[in-house]
């Protein structure tokens, strides 16, 4: 028998939809995963009376409850108050909490406002959840049937508590029994032409196939049940990435996590020990940015103008030149700035172009190489947003493929 | 007495995470700007106990509830079932319905599949609403307190037929009157330090005041009734804006929207003719990402190393030098690219400092105008991807204070 579990979301900006809710998405996915069936999600605004009713709800219905929000200093976050009141049990001031949210300002030489004080109280009887990434501590108890935990709303507090804090009280407290989720992430291949490539294979019944898109790529997901064999897990894994091809950049789940494309890509930069400059021209130093915190990207540059950029290059700007004009650019980065490889992306389109969603724009993207060049061409539609990313991540793509290629006694299953 | 709404979406997809519910998120700011209180989301999954169970619950607490998803030919589609049992009414087909589906597939030259036909079965006594984006129509019905909609999950075809179809019967069947949301964006300033400067501010009664902390900004937000006296609300709102001081860059709901930090900047940058030339160190290009689709941003550079960055300048590297190794940077910059103005940020720290979430760095920034020099110096702390974005933003804010200090004739209020 799973245990049920539900999930609640505290705060005006969520129901009034200022915010999505993209916790309880996140959330969800863990719990899944774990071995949990979610029942419900639950969003209530900060509201005393509408709290209090519902908390006292979901403890007679379910066997847990991860809450997020509602934690914060101001006057408008009130889910301390409301657990108490729910459940007759007075706050108290929990001084190690006080301490260590002292201690987060201290660290930041800020002084700490009168109101954080109001974080360290918590109901009485509550275990406290520690946060090293705010001032929000967290707490948990066990009420009726239910055992809540109740975190901060801001994203990377609660993934972060969650992760190091409540995913192992989790599995002491429940019988889970994990499902396996293995996903293949892939880039520059829709979500249907994806699903047309593997429609010729057929998949044991017992193993739920699923597809993600999302803004920086396509996940294809695997979810084999608890216990399942890990040779037919492989098997299957590999017939999918066999159909898919080498759109696929990660295999998450199999062994150790692989992770995004950057994620990737650095893990190959610093394997073969190179280096990185970029030239950006749509993505607008959107490249540069994803690169952050890693230290093969020496130097990157943006252009508004390529006819002021070959200026400055001194090199002959060619208005109906690509790919070449595009070489000329690498080569005298490389002569400048001394990086193994380099990556111009070219736009020769006019910003309006760019601006208008109505409009798909073409971009050249050529990396240097010891070995020779390489090319990729697409065409990108959608609004500004959409386009920059899509320019910067196809970039990073034709790098990925490359590192990926000459690296190939490096399998990725 | 303001009426009472629900918003409830159902699927397996999003009570498992795959999918993150953003019709939840949009539909409460269209229902909260109509007027109504947004009391409860709630999400389950296709499972016909839990639907007919959180039916029945609704039709008793509330006046209205916005249903979405569950309306899909396959047999995990449940919601008509669901109301049908709750509410004891049996399923007949609509031939209206029916003949619109037939001539959905028909215009796009497709066969209709039999399972399509179920759609065309509504709950007996429930209104039809046509859905021209695709095969799904919706129906609504009061039960007890509430009046039920019930639409299609898919994003585009819900919001076409809330907006078109859905909007005014709820003008006509509720007493609404819409609120008037103000909001003050801030930059600079935590969301407890700011409620500290403004908790000697007495508001009316009848103005809710609430705050929103997000990655890029602080909102302040007040909520006044509806037919609040302009004159008060714009009196209330210059306290509030004299107390938060200029933090605060940008005020939406008073006349038109201002917009977000960069949005700001772009009025004022195109509104005084001005060109930007950028140098980024800790926020890697994240400055220019941010001013996507701007052609007043001319060019923007990145270098890991300062020392690198001034052999190429061709300027004297003083390690222990701050603002007059930015200001020699700036002069050079300014000197190649011609902009009008030239943002320089400087980070002097380690690599492996800026990674570490549990070290702060300092920041330097200089903007070199036609009128002189300002300068800003901040203490980052945090995950590193917190770092590079408040380091961007913290650079861009000198920039905004700069154009509105200067631009003092054009007021924000």
């Amino acid at each position: 028998m799973q245990p049920h579990v539900e999930i609640f979301s505290q705060g005006e900006e969520v129901i009034t939809g200022q915010t999505v809710d993209s916790n309880a998405a996140w959330l969800a996915q863990e719990l899944v995963q774990m071995g949990f069936i979610v029942k419900r999600h639950t969003v209530v605004g900060d509201n005393l009376s509408d709290l209090k009713k519902l908390l006292k709800e979901i403890s007679l219905r379910t066997d847990c409850c991860i809450c997020t929000g509602g934690l914060g200093p101001t006057t408008d976050d009130l889910t301390a108050e409301a657990v108490a009141q729910a459940f007759d049990r007075s706050l108290s001031l929990d001084l190690v909490a006080l301490q260590q949210i002292r201690a987060y300002f201290s660290a930041r030489k800020r002084a700490m406002a009168d109101t954080n004080s109001k974080q360290a109280f918590f109901p009485l009887g509550a275990e406290r959840i520690d946060n090293e990434w705010g001032t929000a501590p967290g707490f948990a108890l066990q009420e009726n049937r239910c055992w809540f935990v109740f975190l901060p709303g801001v994203p990377v507090e609660m993934k972060a508590m969650f992760a190091e804090q409540i995913a192992f009280r989790l599995k002491q407290r429940f019988a889970l029994q994990a499902n396996q989720l293995v996903t293949l992430r892939s880039i520059g291949i829709g979500e249907s032409d994806l699903q047309e490539k593997i429609n010729t294979l057929s998949l044991p019944e017992n193993v739920q196939l699923g597809f993600r898109a999302g803004a920086d790529e396509v996940q294809t997901k695997l979810l084999f049940p608890a216990g399942a064999d890990q040779r037919q897990v492989k098997n299957i894994v590999q017939q999918l990435v066999f159909c898919i091809g080498d759109y696929v950049f990660a295999v998450d789940g199999l062994n150790e996590r692989q992770g995004g494309l950057v994620s990737v890509i650095d893990q190959l930069m610093q394997q073969q020990g190179l280096t990185l400059s970029v030239q950006e021209t749509a993505s607008q130093g959107l490249i540069a940015a994803k690169c952050i915190g890693h230290s093969w990207l020496l130097t990157s540059s943006f252009s508004q103008s390529l006819q002021q950029l070959s200026n400055k290059l001194n090199i002959l700007f060619e208005p109906d030149a690509s790919f070449k004009l595009a070489e000329s650019i690498a080569d005298k980065i490389q002569q400048q700035e001394g990086a193994d490889l380099v990556l111009v992306q070219l736009y020769k389109g006019s910003i309006e172009q760019f601006q208008n969603k109505h409009q798909a724009i073409v971009i050249y993207n050529l990396l240097l190489t010891p070995e020779g060049i390489q090319r990729s061409e697409f065409n990108i539609s959608g609004p500004q947003q959409r386009k920059q990313n899509q320019c910067a991540l196809l970039a990073l793509d034709l790098l990925r493929r490359y590192l990926q290629n000459k690296n190939s006694s490096e399998r990725m299953l």
